[in-house]
C-alpha cells in the first residue's frame, strides 16, 4: 500500500456514490463499485468500503455545502437491494498496515463529524434512510445523520458486530454515539455490540438505536415527511447560487516538494520534517460578498482553506515518516485581515459562514494530526487572525526577535482578530486562546484589548501567545536544536504525549472519539487477537473464528 | 512474575515507607528498600517504585484515614537525601509482561486519587515537600498532592522524562493533571514533557509546575506553615478514635477459591469466570454510631467493604485469564437497608463518611475492572442499597422472575435507597442511575418514588433496573449460553468496548486519566519503539538510545 493517495475528486466520474438534485432535497445514494478498491487485494462487496469510498464521501459532503446552497436535506441511502452498507471492508482491514488503518479511521471519523455538524452549522441536515442490513461502519455511517429512519422487515436491521466478529472495535465513533448522541441505556448498548445479527423492527426503536421504524409501505411517505420537517427548519437560502469547487492547481515535485498556488510543502526526509508555508493573499480583499462570489474558489480565504486542508491529508497519508510539521508564513497581516473580516462582517451570508466553518475543519484537521507540530514566526510573516490560530494549533512555537543582519523583511509580528476569540472552535468547544489559556481564563479577556495590533516578539512573549522568541545570535541554534532533538524522539511517545496535551478542559463526543475511542482501537489493532495470524481480522471469511488468548489485561 | 500478590500490610512492617504522627500532621517519608521489590531481577533505586511499594502506599493512605481520624495534613517527603523519587523502576517495567504493566499503572492511578481526594472528601489534605530529583512517577506522586513545595537548589526540580528518556508516557496521571489539574498552558507543557533534566526554582513555579519555590532555609518552615493552613480548614475532628482494621479474614483454597466473612469468590477456569457472592449482614445494625465504632472493623458495611475490594484485587492481578466476573448476593434486603441507613442517616460522623467514601472507592474500582461484569439476581439475594449500585455497574444483569422449581428462598428482588441517587458516584461524577438513564433523565426522578419498595422482576424490567429477568424455564440456558458466548469472545476486544460504555456523559480528569492516558499509554506499552529488542525501555541503562521506527501512527 504504498501508492500516493489524492483527496480530490471529480464529481461526474465518483465511482462509489450518486447524487441526485432535487431542489432543497437531495438523494446521496451509496453504490459502490466492487471494483473499484483503492488498493488491490480485495473486493468491496456488499457496499462496503475503504478510504476511497470514503474519499468520495468527503469530496460530495464538502460539494453539497459549497456547490449546492439549496439543499436543505441529505438523504443518504444505499444504491444497492437488500443490504445497506456492510460497513469497512475486512478483507482491506486484513492486509491494511497498522498505519494505514489508523490513518484510514481517522478520515473517516472527519468525514462523519462533517455531514454530522452541517445541520446545526449550515442549515443542512442528513437523513438515513435505511433498508437492508446496516452494520458496524454502515451503522455508524448512520449515527453520524441527524435521524435514522429504518425499514420495518425481515431483512433491515442496524448493527455494531465488531467485536464478537472481528475482535476489534467500532472503528467510526460507533460505540461513543450509542451511549452520548443516542444515549442508549449502557446494559442494552452492551447487548447490542455483542450480538452479529444485529437489532430490527420496534426494538431498534425502542432502544433509541433509530428515530423511526416504518414498514414498507410507508418507508417513502415517512422519508419524504422528515426531508420536509428538516427542509422546513432550516436557514439555508433557497435561491442563492453555489460556488464551484474548482480542480486544486498542484505541482509534485521529485524530491516531494507539493506546490500549490498559496501552500508550499518542502520535504526534508533526513531531518524527518516537512515544512509547510502558507503565502497571505497578494491582492485586495474582495469588496464585498457579491465580489467574493464572483471570485469563489480563487477567493484567497477558500483556496488557501482548500490548500492547506489537502497538504495535510496528503502529509498525514503520503509521508508517514515525516514526524514533524513546520508551520511559515510570508505575507502581510493587514491583508489577510481584511479578507478575513470581510467574512466575519457578514457572517449571516451563507458563503461567507461556509468558508469560516471550512477554516475552523481545516484547523481542526491540523489539530487531530498525530505529528510534533511547530510553527516559526519569521521577519516577512503574517500570522494574523485565521493564521495566528495555527500558533495556537500548534505544539510550540518561535518567534524572531528583533532586526536579523541581511533580513530586511518587515519584524515578525503577531495580530489577533475578533476571529481569534471565537469563530474557530476546537473539538473541546473552546476556543484555542481559552484552551491555551485554562489556568488563567482573565489572560483571554485581557487579549481582546489586543485585537488588531501587531504584537512584537517581546510582546507575544509577555502576552504568552508563542513559546519562545530568539535574536539573530540564538534563533538558528536554538530552532535547529529543537527540531533535531524532537525528531529523535520515539514518534509513537510523542503520539501519546501529543494527544493528551493538546485537548485540556471539557470533552465533547468529538473529543472522545479521537482520544478514547480512538486509542483503545489502536490498542486492540496492535493486539494478536485481532491481527495476529490467528487473529479475527486474518481467519475472517475462513469460517474459523480467532483463536484468542484469554488473558485480560 | 506468576507469585501471588497480596494486598494487605502491617503497619508495623512496612518496608519502604514511614509514618511520623504529631497531633493533626503526619509526616509521611518515601525510603524505598533497594532491596525489597514485589519480584526479582531488579534494584529500587532512588527511592524508584514498583507494585510492592504502591500496595503499601495504598494501605497507608487507607489507615490514615480510618485509624488516624486525627490527621488533618499528611506531608509527602522524601526519606532519602538528593531524590524525593525516580518514579516507577525502569528494569521492573522492561521485565513486566504486557498485562502486569497495565494493571501497575491502573493500581497505582487508583492510589493517586484515593489520596488526591482525601482533602475535599475526608479533610485530610496532602502536601509535597519536594527535596531533591523528582522525576516521572515521582512527580505524578507530587501532582496528586494538594500542595507542592519545591526547594530552591541546584539538585531539587520537577520532570515527566519519560518521552525523551524511555520513549513511554507518564503513566499515572501526569499529562492530564499537568493540563487540566495545574493547567499548564500547553506548549508549555509540552517543552516541559520532552526535557530529561525537568525544571527547577522559579520556572517551576512561574509554569504552574509546583505551587512553592522556596530557599533551603526556609524550606520547613514553609512546610509547617502551609501544613498549618491546610489543618485550618480541616472540618476532621480532633479529639475522635481511629478505628483499627484489623488483618482480612481470607481462606485461599487449592481451586483457586477465596473465602472471607461476607463474601465467596470461586473460580471456574474452563469457563473463564469467577463467581463473587457478597453476603448480607447476618445480625442487626448497629444502634447508632458509638455502637458502630464499637465494631469497628468488624461491622458488616466496613467488613463487607474491605473483602469485596480485596477481592476485586486479587481478581486482577492474579486470575487474569477470568475474564468474567459474575456477581451474586445473598442475605436479607431489609438488613442491608438497615445496615446502611445508619451510615447515612450520620453522614456528617467522620466514620460514617469514611465508610461511605470506602464503598465509593471500592465501586469505581468495580467499574474500573477490565473484565465482563455481570450480576445475577437470584432467590434469596439481597441487591438493596448499596448492594443494587452493582446492578448499575456491570455491563448487564439477569434477574429470575416468579417461583422456580424446589427453590424456597425469597423471591427476588431489587431495592432502592436514597444512597443510589447520590452517595456512590462514578468517576464521571454522575450517579450509576444517572448514568443509566442518561437517555430518558426523567426515570431517574421517577424512580426516587420507589425508594424501599422491594422490587419483583416484572417491575424491575419495566423500571430498567436490570436488562433481562427469566422464569424457571428459560433461566438455566440463557444464562449459561450468554456467558459461555462473552467467554468465548476476543478479551482485548472486550475490554476496548467496555471501556468505552461504562462511561457515558460528562468526562473528569478521572476518567480521562483512565479513559484516554491509559488507552493510548496500553498502545505504547505494545509498541517495539518503546519495548522491542531494541526499544528505550529495553535499552535503558546500557548507554543506547532506543532505535525507533521513524513511521508516524
Amino acid at each position: 500500500m504504498t501508492k500516493t493517495i489524492t483527496f480530490e475528486r471529480d464529481p461526474d466520474s465518483y465511482r462509489h456514490w450518486r447524487l441526485e438534485l432535487n431542489g432543497e432535497v437531495a438523494t446521496l445514494y451509496m453504490d459502490v463499485d466492487e471494483n473499484g478498491g483503492l488498493f488491490e487485494g480485495y473486493q468491496l462487496k456488499l457496499n462496503s468500503y475503504d478510504l476511497g469510498v470514503d474519499i468520495e464521501l468527503a469530496d460530495v459532503v464538502q460539494r453539497l455545502r459549497f456547490e449546492h446552497p439549496e439543499v436543505k436535506v441529505v438523504v443518504l441511502r444505499s444504491g444497492k437491494d437488500n443490504v445497506f452498507c456492510a460497513g469497512a471492508n475486512i478483507r482491506m482491514l486484513g492486509g491494511a498496515a497498522h498505519a494505514h488503518k489508523v490513518n484510514f479511521c481517522k478520515f473517516t471519523n472527519e468525514t462523519r463529524n462533517t455531514y454530522e455538524a452541517a445541520g446545526a452549522e449550515s442549515g443542512q441536515y442528513y437523513i438515513c434512510a435505511i433498508k437492508g442490513a446496516c452494520a458496524g461502519g454502515g451503522y455508524e455511517l448512520a449515527l453520524a445523520c441527524d435521524h435514522l429512519i429504518l425499514a420495518d422487515d425481515a431483512t433491515s436491521n442496524v448493527a455494531l458486530p465488531e467485536v464478537p466478529l472481528l475482535a476489534v472495535l467500532p472503528g467510526t465513533g460507533g460505540l461513543t454515539r450509542v451511549t452520548d448522541k443516542r444515549k442508549v441505556r449502557r446494559d442494552l448498548a452492551d447487548v447490542f455490540c455483542s450480538i452479529e445479527e444485529g437489532v430490527k423492527g420496534k426494538r431498534a426503536k425502542d432502544w433509541r438505536l433509530v428515530d423511526d421504524v416504518v414498514p414498507n409501505s410507508k418507508f417513502e411517505e415517512t422519508v419524504a415527511q422528515r426531508a420536509a420537517e428538516f427542509a422546513a427548519k432550516s436557514s439555508r437560502p433557497s435561491e442563492a447560487q453555489g460556488v464551484r469547487l474548482t480542480p486544486l492547481k498542484r505541482d509534485v515535485g521529485e524530491d516531494g516538494s507539493v506546490t500549490y498556488s498559496t501552500v508550499e510543502v518542502t520535504v526534508d526526509r533526513d531531518g524527518g520534517k516537512a515544512e509547510i508555508t502558507i503565502k497571505g493573499p497578494d491582492g485586495d480583499a474582495p469588496a464585498d460578498m457579491d465580489a467574493f462570489h464572483a471570485q469563489g474558489a480563487e477567493a484567497w480565504m477558500l483556496r488557501a482553506a482548500r490548500e492547506l486542508d489537502d497538504a495535510i491529508l496528503h502529509l498525514r497519508l503520503n509521508e508517514r515518516e515525516l514526524g514533524l510539521l513546520v508551520f511559515h508564513t510570508q505575507g502581510d497581516p493587514e491583508a489577510v485581515l481584511a479578507h478575513e473580516a470581510l467574512l466575519r462582517d457578514n457572517a449571516g451570508h451563507w458563503l461567507a459562514n461556509e468558508v469560516l466553518l471550512y477554516w475552523k475543519r481545516v484547523l481542526k484537521r491540523i489539530d487531530m494530526t498525530s505529528r510534533s507540530l511547530v510553527a516559526l514566526v519569521e521577519h516577512g510573516s503574517c500570522y494574523a487572525g485565521v493564521l495566528a490560530e495555527i500558533l495556537f494549533a500548534v505544539d510550540r512555537s518561535y518567534m524572531m526577535e528583533d532586526e536579523f543582519e541581511g533580513d530586511n523583511r518587515p519584524l515578525a509580528t503577531v495580530t489577533l482578530s475578533e476571529g481569534n476569540f471565537g469563530s474557530w472552535p476546537m473539538a473541546n468547544d473552546l476556543t484555542r486562546l481559552e484552551t491555551r489559556f485554562l489556568g488563567e481564563p482573565g489572560q483571554v479577556d485581557k487579549l481582546k484589548g489586543s485585537v488588531g495590533e501587531p504584537l512584537e516578539a517581546a510582546d507575544a512573549v509577555e502576552l504568552g501567545l508563542v513559546t519562545y522568541a530568539f535574536d539573530d545570535i540564538d534563533w538558528e541554534d536554538e530552532v535547529r536544536i529543537f527540531l533535531e532533538e524532537r525528531a529523535s524522539f520515539s514518534p509513537d511517545a510523542l503520539t501519546g504525549m501529543e494527544a493528551n496535551l493538546r485537548f485540556a478542559g471539557p470533552e465533547t463526543m468529538e473529543t472522545r472519539i479521537f482520544g478514547r475511542l480512538t486509542a483503545w482501537q489502536n490498542w486492540i489493532f496492535q493486539r494478536p487477537n485481532a491481527v495476529g495470524a490467528e487473529g479475527a481480522l486474518q481467519r475472517y471469511g475462513s469460517g474459523q473464528r480467532g483463536n484468542y488468548n484469554m488473558e485480560r489485561v
